[in-house]
């Protein structure tokens, strides 16, 4: 089975160490891990702006067809929620039919870091609401988890740091037994 | 033609009547629009947490299964990038491939944005590093537009208030003639 590895940890400044970490993880358990790394394009530094997104972009699209099922990271980046970029990764594989299984880093909930993250960059006008139902992010995205791959997004007892391999290798274990099922 | 009306106006105080506004400028341009409001839930308040959150999430599953194409209102949301539930929607979009059209009320890049983030809330740890390419968000989230729907992304000259619809009612005329050719 091909996991495609979704997740912030492209953004890590030791990016492709992590990326055969987690690989590794996956091997153990019987999972080929395809992680979106950009150093497999070697060219990227010498093209102009424009071909270079849209050069990682295609390349990006082309792993997740290749890819079975995605194992997305949603330790949260830049904000209240997940990393952009995986989110959009997340919806492409709810809307395709492949599974989606994830997990997290952090233990804080959705709500209490919204809080948080409001206390320092408050809304830009007053009375937006959104409902934390006690999840670990807005509803689409544990939804789209538990829809996409029938397991709930794994979380750590407390906030892990953000590198931490320890929850996404119980998460890639339980989906080599989902699989073996 | 029916689209679905993603983006964080679902957190408006006015929900409702914003929705209205923006059903009213679709109409114009003979498109219907399927704004996912929770207010056509009349039961959610009764529900407990667990039961309410999967009922909004199959809601809007249903509508965007649907609809003949999204209009995303981009405009950043408690953080760097874009509403993270209108996200996972887009996503959904480009997976199924049904047409994805999009706006912002930001006329700050993604890079600028990033960047006054982090001075207000600093990453987890050092060296994160996302390519801004001169884009008004995550790489993912242009790609996912221009592929999705031949169009850029619909951009103001300058930041716009959070709720305006001066940029959504340019993008719905071009998607209106987007579709008549």
């Amino acid at each position: 089975m091909l996991a495609y590895l979704a997740g912030p940890d492209v953004f890590l400044p030791d990016a492709p160490a992590q990326a055969a970490r987690k690989a590794a993880i996956c091997a153990r358990h019987g999972i080929t891990a395809l992680p979106p790394l950009n150093e497999d394009v070697a060219s990227l530094a010498a093209m102009d702006q424009e071909t270079a997104w849209r050069t990682i972009f295609a390349k990006d699209i082309a792993m997740m067809e290749r890819a079975d099922l995605v194992i997305a990271n949603l330790t949260p980046f830049r904000g209240a929620s997940a990393d952009a970029g995986t989110l959009v990764e997340l919806g492409w594989f709810l809307g395709r039919g492949k599974p989606i299984f994830a997990y997290s880093n952090t233990a804080t909930s959705f709500a209490e870091r919204s809080a948080a993250l409001l206390r320092l960059c408050p809304d830009p006008m007053p009375g937006l609401t959104v409902g934390g139902f006690g999840l670990p992010d807005n509803l689409m995205i544990p939804g789209a988890v538990e829809q996409g791959g029938g397991l709930p997004v794994f979380l750590p007892a407390r906030d892990l740091p953000f590198d931490s391999l320890e929850v996404f290798e119980r998460c890639v274990a339980a989906v080599a037994r989902a699989l073996a099922r």
